[in-house]
């Protein structure tokens, strides 16, 4: 590549964003599909239930866009909530908060390396792509466990 | 921003390889912890095997890549393994063909419209994503699967 060729682009940003709120559009979906006794009960192999998995997602993803954008980083806290209303409430919030503050993350920031909550080092890019595998890995459990209850989870490509 | 500014990059073309290639580290270990017996066997809710969603990736990914090099897309057929030890032997092979292949898609085309194996349209970035989102999201599925049988899966950070 010549010195002054422009830096190849896999994705950018913004579509990075809208990638993101696909997922997270679809996770809403998952959890509104839970009913609501089992939601925070319901677990296979000793894992997590779906509920505290979002909320483990919900205590990383405006928390880490604020991080990128100011440098500063407080503890990783989970979120708390304890109903599908609550959970859903939050989640709604979050999902306006990413839109809102996401342009506020300089750009060529995301090539640099970070430590995310004082704890995990890597390049911004990558902390973001880790929240989002982490949300569907989770998101992946929680097919497993609705599955298990008899419930057909919404399809994987619905990001609408 | 300005006409002649760079396009924003969240990731290049080169470190999205590198990203997956990570995931399929990890997902080789979690085929690999899966006992022979139970790897084309075991599933909970009417699920696929895990030895099925893999050789559902297997089929996925390289014939991907060489659509995206060559605009001509076959229809997607499932990989073909029946043993644990033939399916690692098929994934080594894709990963070798990954890193060798992968630099021949010209980088502006990430950002191009495609209809992959004749059938799913959006942009090749797009398409890429789905291929490592499907990949983590029955990933996390295998992680269930391999709790319900006792076995601890490994850590989902380790990508080395």
């Amino acid at each position: 590549m010549p010195a002054d060729a422009p830096a190849p682009v896999f994705i950018s940003p913004d579509a990075m964003r809208e990638h993101w709120q696909g997922h997270r559009r679809l996770t809403r979906r998952v959890i509104d599909a839970f009913p609501e006794d089992q939601l925070f009960a319901f677990s296979i192999g000793a894992m997590r239930t779906f509920g505290e998995l979002a909320r483990e997602m919900l205590g990383m993803a405006v928390p880490t866009i604020e991080g990128l954008i100011s440098d500063e980083w407080a503890a990783y806290v989970e979120a708390q909530a304890t109903t599908r209303e609550e959970l859903l409430r939050q989640w709604d919030l979050a999902t306006e908060t990413i839109d809102a503050r996401w342009p506020s993350i300089p750009a060529p920031h995301f090539q640099d390396v970070v430590t995310a909550f004082g704890q995990w080092t890597m390049p911004a890019h990558a902390l973001v792509l880790y929240l989002v595998d982490n949300e569907v890995h989770h998101r992946g459990q929680g097919y497993v466990y609705l599955r298990a209850l008899g419930i057909e989870p919404p399809p994987f490509y619905a990001r609408n």
